[in-house]
């Protein structure tokens, strides 16, 4: 019961589960994935490197709106199969412009859950 | 550029991501994972209660170990994928007997990243 992964484990599309904090406040600011070659990426420059699902494509958080995340430190679960990136962010991390991409309570959406 | 989703969005499994962070410490606890029933239990008994990927049931945390996680509020990101449940743990998150899933860095993997 007390074993723990000790290999990074990407998913069946070579995906891995990124959870970003900010270091500082410890607000969770969003979930985005990583591949071998973003967590790389964002390992060498410091700054959170993502691979967007929608564009399929490395997405270097903050290139275009200059809110980057200034990586503090990445830590990773017992199973290895979900990373937590606590970061310093130079700005919003939601395209709203809020905080945190986790703005409202789950009782907020207008939809029928 | 600001739109945001009103639905709860599960994948292709019927799955959403739950990130579980202490309401009070702050500290991001483990990520989980949900479909509509653990969602909805989660939601009725104010407990959380996970979908286990690996054993294909349901999963009330904290059953059988007494380490029960009573929600204090469920938030949900712009895009409506990924949750975010804030509890206050009745006692370690992790299977290891750790505070929290998330007490390596990633460094600290003995194998090849």
């Amino acid at each position: 019961m007390s074993q723990v992964s000790e290999t990074i484990h990407f998913d069946e599309r070579g995906l891995i589960t990124a959870v970003v904090q900010d270091a500082d406040s410890h607000q969770v600011l969003m979930v985005g994935w990583m591949n071998a070659e973003s967590l790389r990426l964002t390992q060498e420059r410091g700054e959170a490197v993502f691979w967007s699902r929608s564009r399929e494509e490395l997405w270097h958080k903050g290139a275009t709106s200059g809110n980057v995340m200034q990586v503090v430190e990445i830590r990773v679960d017992c199973d290895a199969d979900t990373l937590l990136v606590r970061v310093k962010p130079a700005g919003p991390a939601c395209h709203t412009g809020a905080t945190s991409c986790f703005f409202r309570r789950i009782e907020e959406l207008t939809a029928e859950v």
